[in-house]
């Protein structure tokens, strides 16, 4: 693994599980791998737990942290080759990536998608304006198209609550006034097609996710239909692919209630509107597993970090 | 001591004073108590003596830091209870608060008065909206209603520069363009009634602060003749908490200067506004205190941060 | 030395980039040297390259880093003496300087020129505002008229790479389309004047610098002419100091080419913004040391923060 960008980086889903749930239990233990060495987290979008995790993890491998906030704190970058730069954007990609890469032994990097242009946020700009000049492993904090480090922390959070060999798993839709993008879906989709889980997807009309992400996947258009039987419920909210950033429908109707629920578990990325993604009563319910997703974080990222200090 | 949230939850002042001392003498004495533990530092307001000092003092004992510019950085935070969640606010305290409770040991927050409305800011909705859900101890690096820390270090200042059993200090207003908070007028009446001083308080008419913290502290509307015989002056200005966050004078008689100090010592918690708050010839004085103010922010925070890893 | 203000502060420039090669092979070899001591970054302006690079160079000396954005995330501050600080400026530079010192062991501050008034520029106000009050070593992270971190890199860069025991060096003048400060110039030209190479510059009409810095250094004004045998071409862009602070010309004829180069090194400070400054082809060649200039910076800043340290 010279990178972490996708789930599909992983090479043994099932290892990697048995691995975080050890460091989890010893958090501390490889407190001297990371000595000397030090981690970039370069942000262009807000982040909480992304940014606390992945520091408190790097923190217990022993390594030092940088944190730079780079839209906000450094030069508006270029990504485009062969640009004439007398417009804002005051330093290129290719000097940034290979400048940075210098300073850093791993490299975190957080670029949205925009939303405005599917093809453009497909391109990966940013995360792959820096993949093609570091020398440097890089760990996506969240791109354009997948969000890695969370879907494995759902992973292990999944893992940790099963009681089934084979549980039944939904990818819910949920309104959300704003329009968000594809990339924790696209990855939750990914580590459950690689996970024992019956995994179904469940959207209104014209929320049609990527057919090559979705592949073989049921996708149905009923939610108390599809909800029936579940172990796991899993929400998020997404704007339209096909009518690519837009906001179809905010309707109530798909918001998770305990009565949607019934006996399953409840999943989300964070962060949730309540009232909106989701009933309060779900998330001070049990049955909620949000706030351990969020706890996973730190061991996802430690066991990224630790696989790409080892190589 | 569960929490540090006021100078209240100081179990006994003398031994704290007693205690600062001892590690002001000896910083780094007590440098692996903190080591594996983590600090978080959450500004919801702008911060230089806090930030730095605070930092300071982790790293003094041992602790990695993560510092987060809150309303920046991640999303904006609910605080009500009960909301449809489809506004501007991305994210419920309720998950902000248990979700950071994972990555840190110890967790500081910065939320100032919003000045609009009292009883919302007495309401403390940052602060109480983390306490109310987090599983880690709080430190209180101002509040709407406290600033702690900095009469914890004016307290050792304080003690450090007597020159006599009971001196003779007098918290006085001054003027200010713009409306300021009461946090620090506030905890440093509370600290000093439990110091052996007499203490009283002098502002113009219409500038009362909460009469149940007052007390019963003398409060007088004559600056010169609540200046007589003090032994310390501490400076501050507030807007008016009757005509709540309004600036109702910007008189610059109330300027402290070197002839209405006479012989006593000049504190001031800082930033401080120059010729509008206290003349230059005051600051560049050996009455001066304010430097030494500054510097004993670190010793307050690191027997806090010391006092909450020790239980 | 007391302070790393200028390039004139280093005492043997022979010696220092032997030490600096020598810090380069072994970067950890004096991991103890900084332990329990902290380095403080006032960044009052973007940066990139000196934000990490220096916060590397103290990890490498075991030194704790605290960067703070102080005018984003402080108080804005005044620096003239005597105001009547009734504005918008919340805290002098007399307590910001005198209170900072104590919180750090080195302070770092990097404050560019506003380019609107050149008096007012010259005079340094935010660099001798600390200066002038600060009781603990600065380093010049960039201010208005000196990069001095930036130049001891270009001067290893360069020594690494020289060929001849005197080689030619052109600085030449690059167009941009924002006025940019003086301030790289400058120092690249104090340091080049005390190595043993041929240094020249080249400009436009009305881009002459600062004559004294200048001083005996050969000034040509066709770009041609003057790159004609060089072994290094420093490129750099600069607004007009005698019209001060203007973009006199953009001509692009001024850009930097491979056919210009010929066999000469390239050399940039960065950021660099492509087919304006310089051509695309220039920084994909061999010919090209900015990636180069940029790793250096880290070993430039770690051998001022040893000396500091040290004395």
């Amino acid at each position: 693994m010279k990178h972490f960008t996708s789930v599909l980086d992983i090479p043994s889903l099932e290892d990697w599980l048995s691995e975080a749930k050890a460091l989890k239990q010893h958090p501390r233990k490889h407190v001297h791998l990371g000595e000397g060495k030090t981690l970039g987290l370069l942000f262009f979008n807000n982040s909480l737990r992304t940014r606390l995790s992945t520091q408190k993890a790097a923190l217990n491998l022993g390594m030092d942290v940088m944190v730079m906030n780079f839209g906000k704190d450094g030069w508006a970058l270029e990504f485009a080759d062969g640009t004439v730069m007398n417009g804002n954007n005051a330093e290129h990609v290719r000097e940034a990536a290979r400048v940075v890469s210098q300073y850093c032994d791993i490299l975190g990097i957080r670029a949205f998608a925009q939303l405005q242009d599917r093809e453009f946020d497909e391109s990966e700009p940013v995360l792959n304006g820096f993949l093609d000049h570091v020398s440097i492993p890089i760990v996506n904090l969240e791109s354009a198209l997948e969000h890695p480090l969370q879907s494995l922390a759902d992973a292990l959070t999944l893992e940790e609550h099963r009681t089934k060999a084979r549980p039944k798993v939904v990818l819910s839709w949920t309104p959300h006034p704003k329009p968000l993008p594809h990339a924790v879906a696209n990855s939750f989709i990914k580590i459950m097609q690689r996970m024992p889980v019956d995994l179904s997807i469940v959207h209104p009309e014209g929320y049609d996710l990527n057919k090559d992400i979705v592949g073989p996947t049921p996708v149905l258009f009923n939610q108390e239909e599809a909800l029936e039987g579940a172990d796991f419920v899993y929400a998020k909210s997404w704007s339209s692919y096909q009518h690519y950033g837009q906001v179809l429908t905010e309707d109530p109707e798909w918001m998770v209630s305990l009565e949607k629920l019934k006996g399953a578990k409840f999943m989300h990325c964070l962060p949730v509107r309540r009232n909106v993604v989701v009933a309060d009563t779900v998330l001070e319910s049990k049955q909620s597993l949000v706030i351990e997703q969020a706890n996973n974080r730190t061991y996802a990222a430690q066991l990224v970090l630790k696989k790409l200090l080892e190589q």
